[in-house]
């Protein structure tokens, strides 16, 4: 028998069972067996998220475990995956994976219903073939192109191996009566007679996944759903996992296999959700930041990851969705629409598209925040209309990188108001706070802001009564200890408002050399659009009073939700869409903003907190 | 922890390790875990090939088992995989994976030399690209569009994700300098700088798999390979795959997963030994019968095995490997030839092409002798020129359902003489005898016909001094318990023989079913085309003498070799080839045997052997 140099891990409640080498880090084996776990730190016991439970041979409980857990957790068994070691046979129990509520994510698409389909993608015929016999032994192939040629689609052609077999199966249960779905003239697949084929819209952000199933004949959504991207266990940030997959690339091929699990995974359970097999789903559409988009397709990823920043292909694809590990329909396709360049993925594209960017009649600042900020300038009549930068911003908004940020799910601190003195805070779902999400820290920035609590450097007020001081640092507590979650305050620090400033000055400084490109400054703005779940989600004027939007008199704010999800609808649905996002990366200029030395200036401007007229006498008030 | 219910196998030397139910019979757990096992018997315990050494807790030896194995090999741990079960942990060998010896399968290829391609399938450009800078930050895909539109093919598009990760690792490693491959505008890959791009060409067997990898700019072959198709753990003959796969879908996937892990191996071999990356074989053609083809591509498979017998699709195909899971150049296509019918694969098609069957300029009758022989009548000037049925053969002449039967392998009898009263036997590698092959078989019986040893019904001549006779029977020794190389008797029992006859009558009354058809008789074939390795390798006088093939006087005989292999090579090289491959099945009328009333009766005639004028001369002389 081979020498002890292995042990079981078995992952209750359902499997898998694993055999790891002793020593292995527990985050490694659960990992590389296909599990997620989110690690915001990367894996250096610094986030807390990778929490297991575990019996049986494990390592002793490190320092940061320590820390990081609460000792009642510990004493029960909780462990920090990334920091546990197998030391034998173990069980281990991972937290159930967090799924989004489409509504509090913003992720159920426009209110405008569903877009005019002026050239469906997919179009269906419904056919009664004749049944075989030794007299008529044609293929099941031949026999279905032969009754498209009878119903007018001589030139349709059914060559994919699978869409084949789905027909093979469904003609004999279904007696022979079934309908084709065609894309041009290629059978993608043949469904139950009379019912519409369905399609699949995702938008795969670095931090949130979120997928529309759709009827591809009206265009109506019959289910959202969206969930935390899985990568986030090799990193929060696009860039780390970048750094990952390139310096091994096992981790690529994981971080691969990862997304499209993930997207397999949804798929299903949004078909389970809406009632439907999931081999109606026909066609899909994903639309992904340029990193998200080489992961998904496992593309090489070093030439994006140094200057000149150059993407492996940029042009549209359609794939057939099991090259990709997705189970849908057996012909379906997965059409990409095109990519800008190396830092402008196709989700810019459909952002721009799905938030009406592209019609250049106006001059227009979009901007989807998130832990990079797509900025999108459109200025009518230039050569190239849409000016197009991405700012560093990070993952501030997204609740990481604050003393007590965390997602906008329940128990978040969303809305932070402070009146005649007196500090209001609301959590997304009414419970006890348990920390504060980005629209939360952009209200109290502003009314720390508002009301002199920090100057003009973002500098804590030690003296404020709002302002608690103590060996820990001056902070501006949003709950005590006594009335938060989890026993433990939910503050923002003078450190988190250096994140905040950091964060707030890269988006700003971002619109601000666009503008300065095109000869035009803010006041110039006709329009500012802010897409995405957090653009949809915070305050208006408060994001102008601390400084994260320009405040210009006169001009439209538009938050329009979801814009990238929406342009991944009207890609996934309709052609002429299609061809609608085709010409937006002609149109397009991309300004990379580390060449651009006014960006620099502009960044070290921002960081200040704009001068509020009304500052001297509110804080008189309080 | 879980109660003890599986336990741990290791397969030596390199793993995999299993966990797998105690009580699991060792053989399901090997293939279940996409090993390979020999089973002939399908797992009943009668072919003893699925031998393998156990170490550890297993079940006690069955009745089975010590019928078939060897009492020193059962003492030192030797057991069938198909008997034995899992008792708790164990250790277990396979036996080394059988190789065919190139030369001995006549796999090598037609002895002509390449075929000459008027229109080779692709087309390799060397390109210079320039590299990017931040002045021109163009995707890597734009770049090398751009480039083939320089060197005049504007209309080339590189639309594959892994051609276009390819061109991204390729370009940085080699400066920028290489070759793109074209399949007409489309770009398949990219390769080092003024090198060939390569195919292989996959004649897929229900008994053998038969590789060629060829240099696509010349055809030249660079090596040749063959294997036996690993399917044959689930039954040695199509028809108990089939049922397998139908009855149960898990065992489909597994024959689909290992016949495409076989050949990804083969292409891996095959590199190796050519000493090229597999990386540059950017092309592979696949012929196979219709079964194969259907398991291949994972298609359904019920309506395959119930009249009328109908193909899920017949067209011809072209495949990204991937899809396929073939590891070749990233954007390598799988051409697959068009079938004909339900029961007349693209084997048939390229051995027609192969063999030059497809001419019609002279009456001939082609056979390609395996577990189904497959037999094509060429007619002049016939509406369908082509007549092909399928031939219940059964995998006699491949060794099987034979007393002492075995593949054409080392060890093998393979020539059988009976000269003056005295036997002389032949093996394939001159050492002692194991068993006796197909060509070994025709010989044996041939002589015993024409010596008058067996009458006119196959009854051996129990008082002829060369039929020995006793309680197990009367018998044609070949070789005695004390010449053989493990100890038994090497003989052609009377129960062979009727084999034999089943067979042969099998093969002869579906060509006189044809010729009937076209109004013709043997008398009329001016060309006999002995296609496939064991129909190129018997004698042809002796098939004669035991009445396999029509005795025509001024008839032509020819044995072609692997015909199929040579039509695989040509469609995987020429595009005038496989558009010649697509009108064959136009020209080819599909004759179901079973709906022929003729053919029981020719059937039940060629069970006998032919009168031979010289019979009571030579019974004489011994």
């Amino acid at each position: 028998m081979p020498a002890q140099t292995s042990a079981t891990v078995h992952v209750l409640p359902d499997g898998p069972t694993i055999i790891a080498p002793l020593g292995a880090k527990l985050s490694d084996v659960l990992v590389e067996a296909g599990l997620s776990l989110a690690m915001d730190c990367g894996g250096k016991g610094l986030c807390g998220r990778c929490l297991v439970w575990v019996e049986g041979a494990v390592s002793a409980v490190e320092p940061e475990e320590a820390k990081q857990i609460d000792p009642a957790l510990l004493a029960r068994g909780h462990r920090l995956a990334c920091q546990a070691r197998v030391a034998g046979e173990l069980n281990v129990r991972l937290p159930e994976p967090e799924r989004l509520d489409a509504k509090a994510w913003r992720i159920e698409g426009d209110e405008d219903g569903p877009p005019a389909m002026t050239e469906p993608a997919l179009n269906g015929i419904d056919l009664h073939l004749p049944a075989p016999s030794l007299q008529d032994p044609r293929s099941d192939q031949r026999r279905l192109e032969d009754a498209l040629a009878a119903a007018g689609r001589p030139e349709a052609r059914l060559d994919d191996p699978l869409a084949a077999g789905q027909l093979s199966r469904l003609a004999r249960e279904a007696g022979w009566r079934l309908r084709a779905v065609l894309r041009g003239r290629r059978v993608v697949g043949v469904g139950p007679w009379g019912q519409p084929a369905l399609g699949l819209a995702v938008d795969l952000g670095s931090t949130k996944l979120a997928a529309y199933l759709c009827d591809m004949e009206n265009g109506a959504i019959l289910a959202a759903k969206g969930m935390l991207n899985p990568q986030a266990s090799f990193g929060a940030d696009v860039v780390t996992r970048l750094q990952r997959a390139i310096a091994k690339p096992d981790d690529g091929r994981r971080l691969t296999a990862m997304i499209r699990q993930a997207i397999d995974d949804l798929a299903g359970e949004m078909t389970r959700q809406a009632g439907v097999e999931r081999q109606r789903v026909m066609a899909m559409s994903l639309v992904g930041n340029s990193v998200m988009t080489h992961l998904f397709l496992g593309l090489p990823l070093a030439q994006l990851a140094a200057p000149p920043f150059v993407a492996c292909l940029d042009q549209p694809l359609d794939l057939p969705a099991e090259r990709l590990g997705l189970r849908l329909a057996p012909g379906a396709l997965v059409h990409l629409p095109p990519l800008v360049g190396g830092f402008v993925g196709s989700d810019n594209v459909a952002m721009i598209m799905g938030a009406g960017l592209d019609g250049a009649e106006r001059c227009r600042l979009g901007l989807d925040i998130g832990t990079n900020t797509e900025v999108t300038l459109s200025v009518p009549g230039r050569d190239k209309p849409l000016l197009i930068a991405s700012a560093p911003s990070g993952p501030t908004f997204e609740g990481a990188h604050l003393s007590a940020g965390m997602r906008a799910m329940a128990g978040a601190i969303h809305r932070v108001g402070v009146e005649g003195g007196r500090l209001a805070v609301q959590t997304i779902d009414g419970s006890p706070p348990a920390g504060v999400c980005g629209s939360g820290v952009i209200d109290a920035v502003a009314e720390l802001n508002r009301h002199g609590l920090i100057n003009k450097l973002g500098h804590l007020d030690r003296g404020h009564p709002l302002v608690r001081v103590d060996g820990t640092g001056a902070r501006f507590v949003l709950a005590g200890a006594d009335q938060s979650a989890h026993g433990a305050e939910v503050a923002i620090s003078q450190a988190d408002i250096g994140q905040v400033q950091l964060a707030k000055a890269a988006i700003r400084a971002a619109g601000q050399t666009l503008l300065a490109l095109a000869g035009l400054s803010e006041s110039d703005l006709e329009e500012v659009v802010l897409a995405g779940s957090f653009g949809s989600n915070f305050g208006v004027e408060n994001a102008k009073a601390m400084g994260l939007i320009p405040d210009v008199a006169g001009a439209v704010y538009r938050q329009v939700g979801n814009a990238a999800g929406v342009g991944a609808r009207w890609a996934l649905l309709d052609m002429a869409a299609r061809r609608r996002a085709l010409a937006i990366p002609a149109k397009a200029q991309y300004v990379e903003l580390t060449g651009e030395s006014r960006f620099n200036g502009l960044f070290a401007r921002n960081l200040a907190f704009p001068a509020l007229a009304d500052r001297s006498v509110q804080a008189q008030a309080l």
